[in-house]
Parts: C-alpha cells; structure tokens; sequence
C-alpha cells in the first residue's frame, strides 16, 4: 500500500498545480479573445438606454435577475457543497473540491454557452451580463450533481477533467434542446438534471470499484456532520425556486416558477417524511431521505415551472417525487449497487436523474395540454415562445418536442458518462485505492483530532484555579 | 422502560405517515379546489398590466416583495431550524421537525389566510402571488415559535397536530387583528409573535412534565452544537429587517421598516452583552443569552417598524429589550419553571412573548402619538391605512384599537395553547417519557459516534507509511 | 496564574457591561439629536415622488440596493464571524465578538459617515437611507479585517475600543479619498482593505506577544471548526459581487462590478488550489489557504470593479490574487512573525493588506487608461463622476489622485493602528496572558464536552432495550 499512496500523492502535487494553471491561463486567453460586457453591463449604457426608450435604471436586466442569481449562487457553492459533508471524514472534499470545479466551471460555462447563445456576429464577440453568469451557474449545476455520485472515489485532477468534458457537453445539449428542437426547460428538469444525473451515473458505472466495501467503515455520516449536510439541504431547499425562476421571462413567468417550485417542494418534504419513517424498524427517520428526497420535487417541477402547472398540480408533482424517490434510496440505490454495478455515493439517482424524468414529462404533457382558454393569447405565445420561426407551433407539437428533448438529455448523459468514464480510467489521475475511499486524508492536511481531548483535561485539573477564588 | 419505548417507536411508525399521507392529500384536494395564481402571476399578466396602465414588468409586486420573501423563507427553515439545534443530542429534532411542520404548514396557511384575505368573490377562488407566500412564512412563524417552548419533549406527530390548530387560530386571530380591527403590525409583534409565544408556552404548561430533571443530562449543549446554533442566531439577526419590511408599503414603508430594524437589533446586541457578562460570575458570558436575547430588538419593533418610530426610538427600543430578555433567561425562566410550571425549553417567554407585548405597547403609543406634520398628510393615510371605512380614524384612536389588537392576541394564544394542549395530553401521539426528552434517538437513526475514533487511531498507525517515504 | 486570571475575570464583569451601556447609551443620544429618514425612506415620500417627477415606488433607491445590502450584511456577520471559528477552542469568541463590535460599529459608522456624507445642511441632520446602511457596513468590515490579525489575543474590550477608534480613522481616511480626493474605490481595495489590513497589523505589532507559542497547542483547528469556517469563506466569496456593486452607479455600474468580481474571485479559486498543493509534501492542500486566499480576488478587483476593466482584466488580477495570497501564507506570515513580530492570526496581510494595494494599484493604471472610445462620453464622466468641480479632471489625472489615496489609506492604517495599540497596552482592559491565548474559557461559559460521551455509551447498554424486542 506504501508505494501506492505515495503515487498518488506524488500524482496530484504536480498534476492538480498543472491543471489549474494551464486551464486558468487558457481561460484568459480566450476570455481576451472572446469576451466583452453586453449593452446593459457595458458603460456604454447610457446610450443604449436612450435608443431603447428606457426609461429608468431599474429596467436593467440586472434588477430583475440578479436577487434570483445570488440566491443561484449560493446553491451552487453552499447548497451543493454543504449537502456533500455528510461523510464523516470526508467534509473538506466535498465542500472544497466543489467550490474548486464550480469556480472553474463556470468559466468555461461562459465561454460555451457563449459561443452557443451570446455571440454578437457584428463582432464576433460573445457579450456577457447578468443571465449569462445564472447559465453558468446552471451549466456547473449539471457537473457537481454528476460530482455527487463519485464522490470520496476521485481524485480533484478527475473532478476538473470530469468537469471539462461535462460543461462542453452540457452546452451542445442546451443548444440542441433549447435552439434546434425549442423545448423549454426553465428550471432545467431535463437540461441540468437528467443529463447531469444519467452523466455522473455512467462515469460511476465505468470506475466501477469492486472492493469499496473495504473503505466501509468511512461511508457513513457522524452526528454533526449530518447537521453540516443539513445545511446544504436547507440552502437547496429554500432557494429552489430562484433556481427554477432565474431565467424565466420578466413579470408572471419568473413570479409563477416560484409559486410552483414553493408548493411542490413544500408537499415533497411531507411524502419524504411518511415513506421514511414506514420503511425503518420502530419509524425512525433516516438523516439520507431528510437530506435528499425532500429536494426532489424542485428538480421534477423544473421543466414546467412557467407553465399554468397551478397550484395543486405543482403539489401533485411533489407529493409524487417525495414518496418516489425516498423509495429510490431503500430499493433502487442498493439494487444499482448490487445488480448494475454503479456505486452512487449521493444516491443522485433518486434526487435527480429519476425526477428529472418525471418533470421532464410533467413538462411534455402540460405543454400539450396548454390552452389559448387557460393562457390567454399572448400568454401562450409568451410562456411557449412561439415567436418567429415557431410562430406556428401548436401546443400538441411542443409537447412532442418536450419528449424529444429528454430523450436528447438522456443519450448526452449516458454517452457523455460512458466515454468521460474510460478517460478517467486512465492510471495518470492520482486517484486511491478501494480501501481509501471517503478518506481526506490523501488530499488534505487534515488537524489531528486527538489534541481536542488535551485542553478539556487541562482545564479541569490546571487552568481554571480561578473556581476556587472568589472575586 | 422497554414497553414503553416499543409503544413509542410502533405510533409513530403509522401516525407519522398516515398524518403526512392524508393531510398532503387533502392539501391536494383543497388546492384543486380553491387556490388559483393572481393577476400578476397569471399568464394573462399581459392583459393585466395593459388594464392598469403598468408599463413595465418591473412593476408586478413579484420584484418588490421576492428578495424579502427569500430572506423570510431563511429564517423560517434556517434561522428557526439551526437556532433550535443548540442542544447536545436533539440537533436532528431542532432542524428537521422545524423542516417536516414549516413545510406543511405554508401549505395550509395559504388556504386559511387566503380564504380570510385573498378570496376573488367573482369566481370563490383563492388568488395567491408573492404577497401570500410571505405571509404564509409568517404564519408559520407562530408556529415555530411555540415549537421552542416544547423542543424535545413532543412527538413530531404532536407538532404537526400543533401546528394544524395553530395556523388555524392564527388566521382568525390574524383577521381580527388587521381586518376588523384595522392594527397595523407590520413585522407582527402581535399577530406572529405575542401569539406563538403564549400559544407555546400554554401548551408546555399543560403539558407539564415533573420529572423532566431526569433527562437533564441532555438538556445542554456541546461546544458545537452552540456554533450551530449561531448559524440560527445569525440569519434570523441579519434578515429580520426583511421580515418587518416584507409586507409593508412599497416604497418609504418597506424602505423605513428596514432601516428601523436595522436599528434596533443592533443596540439589542449591546445590552445582552453587557447583562449577560454582567450576571455571571467572572464576567464570562453565556451563550444561551447571545443566541436569543440578541433578537429581542427585532420582535419589538415589529409592530411599529413602519411608523415613523426615529432612527433613535428604535434604538431606545432595542436597548431595552436586550436587557429585559437576558435578564428574563436569568430569572424569569426559572420562575416559571419552578412557580408556574412551565418549562420553556427555548425561553420562547424572553424571546417573543415578552419582546411582542413591548412592540404592541410600542405600536400603540406611537400610533395614538402619530401627527400630520410628521407624516405628511399623505403619509399619514399610507402608514395607517385611513382608507375607505377608516378613512375617519384619527391616530388617537389607532392608539386604541393596537392596544386592543394585543389582547386579542394574547387571548388567543393562551386559550388556543390550552385547548390545544389538552389535545396533546392524549395517550396516542408518541411521545417519549420524562427521562427520554432531548434525545434524537428514539425518532431517528443516529450515526454511531465512536466510529469517529477509529480512523484517527488507524491513520497514525497504519494508513500513513507515506510519512516515512519521500517523495 | 491564579492572580492573573482571577484579575482578568473581575475587569471583564465591570469593563465590558460599562462600555456596553455607555457607548449605547451616546449612541442613542447622538441619534436623537443627529440622525432622522431620508427623503426616500420617510414618510413624506408621496410628496418626494412628486417634487422629482418619479412615477413608481420601484424608483426607491431601496430596491436598486436592498437585495445587495442583505447580502453585505450577511458578509459581515456570517462570512466575518464563521471565517473566524476556525480555531478548535475559539469559535465563540470569533463569531460572538464579531457580533458585538459589528453591532455597534455599524452605530458609530451611522455617524460618523453621516456628518462627512449625509448632512442635510438646512437643519443640521443626519438624512438615512438604505445606502447609508450599506456604508455602515462597508465601515464595519475595516475593523473587523483588523479583528482577524488579534483573533484570540485580546479582550472584547480591546475590540470595542479598537472599533471605536477605527469607524473614527475610517470615516476621515475615507472623507479624504472619495471627497477631497475624488478617488473612486466601489469595492473598497483602498478605504476598506488596505486600512483595516495594515490597521490590524499595527495593532498586532505594538501588541507583540513574545510567548505566544505557550498557546500553541490552540492555535489551530479541529475538523469540524475547519468546516465551519468554510461557511464563512463561501458566503463571503458567493456575496462579494453584491460588496464592490452595492454602492455602485445605477445600471450599467452594479451589473458590471457584479461581473467582474465574479470573474475574477474564480480564478482566484483555482491558483490557491494550485498554489497550496504545490507547496504541500504529496500535494495536500492546506484549508487555511482554501479558506482565505480564495477570496483575495474579491479584494483587488474591488477599486476597479466598476470599471470597464474586462471580463479577462478580472481574471488576470484573480490570477494573481490567488497566487500571491497563498505565497504570502507559505512565506511572508512566518516572515513576518520572526523578523518583523508582527503575530497575524487570520493571516489579514495575504488576505486583506496585500491584495488591497494590488486592488489599488489595478485601479490606479485603469482609471488612468481609461480612453472615451471604451467607456463612451458620458459613461466616462458617470463611472468617474467627472461632474462639478471635477469636470475638467483628465483619466491620467485620475489615476495620479487613485494612488495618492492608497497612500493615504496605507498611512491612516499604519498610523492610526499604532496609536491605538499603544492605547491598547495599557493594563486595564482585562487581555490574558501569553499562555492563555486562543482560549474561550477566559471570556465564555464554555459547555462540558466530556459528557458526549456518556449518551452514546448509555445507548448501548441501558436505553436502546427495544432493540431485542421486535414490532
């Protein structure tokens, strides 16, 4: 074991410096190349006002969005991050390694979605403001859910590598379901979700580890560490439904993509409590179901957020994913593990990849059924974006390409997994053996933990004369 | 003891979920029925907007409410949950039994608050947009704060049967109050927080438990179950300026409650400080106090934050509440606990109760006190509302009828939390004995913790050879 | 020992309750004389509105800033204070003591900033709004940057005296940078970071404690503190982009400033990554390095973030923000700490001081650069206010101006932190001694951590029977 882990640390120290050196001087670079602020974030706004007849500073983009991408932002880092603390010894990896691929995620995000959705052919420029950096935010979304089912079995060079190859292909993705086929996703059931879920699964499946139950005793939470996930939890929780209305058109949209994504996650909580409390001996709760299933119905009520879900469909949706995907987690997650050979540390399975089926069909069936009665005209126009080339797009129609679109997400997720998977085969990543999994030891200069012993003895017998003198 | 615990565990296996399952349900049902979107959250907002004349879609409330809204829903399941986490072994409790009934009771308050305020006579539906989802946080609000008074001693089964009956009554009180009444209590010192307050603390005492000492191992801190706790602290602290301006005027109203907040909590600080460190031997300070008594502030300027209170009003209003509050926790706590037997485990009576009947005197004086130079005579209608049937109110009798608002409330909570605990008293609910409270134990699965020794000892020994191997 | 503890406790008891209620005491005087509502924020409003031809409430300065002002406040609070729990027995004292001298600073700074900045001169008052507030808070974070390089070597009463002084030195130094000198600084590289940075280090040096190593054994951190501090370095990284754009210009201002921190706090991320393993034997990385140099792009962007410095302009200086911060934790701390006897808990010098002149400087050359075909005729004179008495000031003239002001901010932050650290020195404010560091203890009822253990084994021998009795 010796000249394994010394491999591997000899790997990442020159490996990890390498990586993020380079891709940060080539983001640069192209950033120099490609990137400029867009009309609102450009001090040439004074003039761009003028020509739009705007009227007030307030209707900058940046007043309608930027609430939702602070709240975004903070899922991304504290959200995703936090609820990757539960492991009782590896809370530095999984917070600090998110916050590592997200920050170089998101750069690359820019630059893809960028080249797909903001070039301005006048200059070949990409021109970025408010909503580029929430689709960015969004982009990174996908990869750290994927992060969620390798989690404590990669190394951060294959977490970066992952990342890459994951950002690229989530931006082809978007721009065939968003550009070519028009479906619309605004909570991204189907663009984040399933593709991020099914992505982390095959990359799971490939690195295959058949000995992990060696590092058994380090796959599991200690009480505070539970308590740190929560936190996690909650952020994910509360600020789902900025998440779902960041992107959203201005006015009701983005005012009723929150409504939904409230309520859904609201009744969600309920059916997560009940089916974990009747599957464990004497109803115990299990911290795993509280942690995870009670987010699901944010993600299935993501493609159809905007939409006239109404209030008691949104609770249909989340009642559903509750009860679903806490069943995922006592039958389906051990039944991957055993039958298919995917190890899903996170169980993003159940919080993701199955939800976002299910609102990926939410999505495909209410646009069908949308109606000019339950729109109003201009409504439907607006909710649906029938404009200009799809002018004459029917809602039936729509539906169908809803359908198509997650069948799209699903191919990019398995193919992309499949093939980043054999990459990260590779013997060059600096990743542990099965018996170090869920260790930060092999990453982190991690405090020795004994000397918390050493000051309340200390205390007691020698620091504190002070209790026998009165003042 | 082993009957007892077996009684405990097989309740709460099929009360749990059956009350989960069947009132999600009829949350589904009763949404179907009676809950539609509002004008600004309808996709006919384009019809909308054009009716009123609004030319922009900045102007739909979503964008003056939704950042308030956001910091509301962190305090409920953030500020609420992690503040209740501070004792040793009850952390899972604190946070996800806040998270299991503030996640039903939004559901349920929607309905009974919008039947009160927000019914469209036309067609008998119930129009919710951002506005009712503000003020559904806050109706849960009341209920969480009674939650406090009987962290650990109650049966999640028991909290959800609180928490049914407390919406409920908090709606009729809530109606009283600000319809027929005519208060006003922006931040609802009264309506939130007088009436959570009692209502919790007549269900502690009815349900009164003599032998509550033999727990009392439990009934403490560690040292970072307490940091957990600040995390609580910190949020509600920080976003209470939020929740007092949420659902005031737009403009000067939100505008001012904030800033009156601000005030407030910030001279609250001090004075804890100083009597905390003041009543304990050595000057050391308890961290009890610092995580309660420091919001006291935000309680008493609740009611009277949109009134022009003066930057130097709201601080002489913190002031004295940072010093009543801990100096509650040092001796009213106990004397109820021993005299009234009422064990507050939380001190919800120095946090609320008493911090709210403060705002409600503090509402009343400056509102009978209210003239039109200071306001303006516009500004005077806006605050309070002179409108319509009002319209001849004077402040004087404004003064009058808050006065009156807070007996209202007070009423409510002790009569509610009385009835609603002889409710609780009955032998079905699940709850453990009195030398069983303060233990997640018997309502989760808690990680083994000694585990947390066996990796530290390991890595000295055995999974660090590395150490004696260069590079 | 006993004596010099015995003596420490009794100052506490009396000093810290008495400066507490003197101080508020002022403040509520000083309030009452000086400070009233703004013309946005009172009541008279309607009338305001109308005088100035605004047609929405929307147009309140309230809503272009609140959402950032939340944002700043939770920096403040829970990224200052949770950043500062790092420690394994000084988590109460970094996040309880951030939470008084912030509470009352923010007072202070209401003043002081007020009679430089918001005094209406036809009465004599202190006019308030929201952006004051945000100030306030801007203020604030100077002396709490100075908290960082003391933590845990000196008393609360050092820290309210310390913070007292420093709101003082803030709002003159700052009075001459953005008024005499007309500098521009929106995040505040110069006024905030660079004073507080070499404030503290000041402080720290005159306060030189040549023992210090007898506190070594808690003068680092356990696991669990380490991850709370992470809370507090991600909120303060997440929420930067609201810090340098909250008192921005309306528009194009706040949305660029929100662009380029962004930009430039992620590739800070990815060069500390690179840097800490690269310095570390195998490669580990350091979690005070991902903890703090992370956010030193948020430092030097701050001065410039207005600018139209692009989006690659943010990245180079992220770049090198990352990389020299972690250099500076690798060798100018020891350095300094040797050679210089400056001790630097928090590392203030490679987080705050250092990346404050390179924001400095940044700004210095870019305003100085900056040409009418990049920022267009009038987005020139708005991004540099080049109005009244300024009109005629050239970009290289401005330039000259933005480095004399880093000087003034060096020389406020040396000079006045060595006066106040000789006020420091004197023996009455109740500081420990050398051995008795990092140790909340002296200042904190600390809870019995023994007692964890005495659940847990209790579980497995006498609580848990019904795990031998089946439903």
């Amino acid at each position: 074991m010796a000249s394994v882990t010394k491999t591997v640390y000899t790997n990442i120290r020159w490996t990890l410096p390498a990586v993020c050196f380079v891709w940060q001087t080539a983001m640069i670079i192209l950033f120099g190349v490609f990137v400029r602020y867009n009309g609102e974030s450009d001090a040439h706004w004074a003039e761009f006002k003028m020509a739009r007849n705007i009227t007030s500073d307030i209707d900058n983009d940046f007043y309608f969005r930027y609430p939702s991408f602070q709240d975004v932002h903070v899922m991304i880092f504290v959200g995703f991050g936090f609820l990757m603390t539960f492991l009782k010894r590896y809370s530095f990896g999984g917070v600090g390694f998110n916050f590592l691929v997200a920050a170089f995620g998101l750069q690359w995000a820019l630059l893809m979605q960028g080249w797909f959705h903001s070039l301005d052919y006048t200059d070949g420029m990409i021109k970025i403001g408010i909503e580029n950096l929430i689709n960015a935010d969004f982009c990174v979304a996908g990869c750290l859910i994927a992060y969620g089912a390798v989690l404590g079995k990669v190394s951060p060079v294959q977490l970066m590598v992952m990342t890459l190859f994951g950002i690229t292909l989530f931006a082809v993705e978007e721009y065939i379901i968003s550009d070519l086929l028009h479906a619309r996703d605004a909570g991204g059931s189907m663009v984040i979700h399933i593709f991020g879920g099914y992505y982390g699964l095959a990359i799971s499946w490939v690195l295959y580890r058949p000995n992990l139950k060696e590092s058994s005793q380090l796959q599991g939470s200690v009480y505070h560490s539970d308590v740190f996930a929560m936190i996690g939890t909650l952020f994910l929780w509360m600020f789902w439904p900025s998440f779902n209305s960041a992107t959203c058109d201005h006015g009701d949209g983005q005012h009723r993509a929150a409504i939904n994504t409230y309520l859904s996650l609201a009744a969600t909580v309920l059916t997560t409590f009940a089916i974990s409390s009747l599957s464990q001996k004497h109803g115990k709760l299990d911290m795993v179901h509280i942690q995870n299933s009670t987010l699901a119905g944010g993600v299935a009520v993501g493609t159809a957020a905007e939409f006239m879900l109404m209030p008691y469909g949104s609770l249909i949706v989340g009642f559903c994913c509750g009860l679903l995907s806490t069943l995922g987690y006592l039958y389906i997650t051990p039944f991957m593990e055993k039958k298919l050979k995917i190890q899903d540390t996170c169980g993003i399975h159940n919080l993701h990849a199955m939800p976002g089926v299910i609102g990926g069909i939410v999505g495909a069936i209410t646009a069908a059924a949308a109606t000019e009665s339950v729109y109003g005209k201009e409504g439907l126009v607006n909710t649906f974006d029938f404009t200009n080339e799809f002018k004459n797009r029917t809602p039936a129609v729509q539906g169908g390409y809803q359908a198509a679109a997650m069948c799209v997400a699903v191919c990019f997720g398995i193919g992309g997994g499949t093939l980043v998977g054999l990459i990260l085969r590779m013997p060059i990543w600096g990743d542990v053996t099965d018996d170090n999994c869920f260790n930060d030891e092999f990453y982190w200069e991690v405090p020795d933990e004994e000397e918390i012993v050493v000051p309340v003895l200390e205390y007691n017998n020698h620091m504190t004369p002070n209790k026998h003198t009165d003042m």
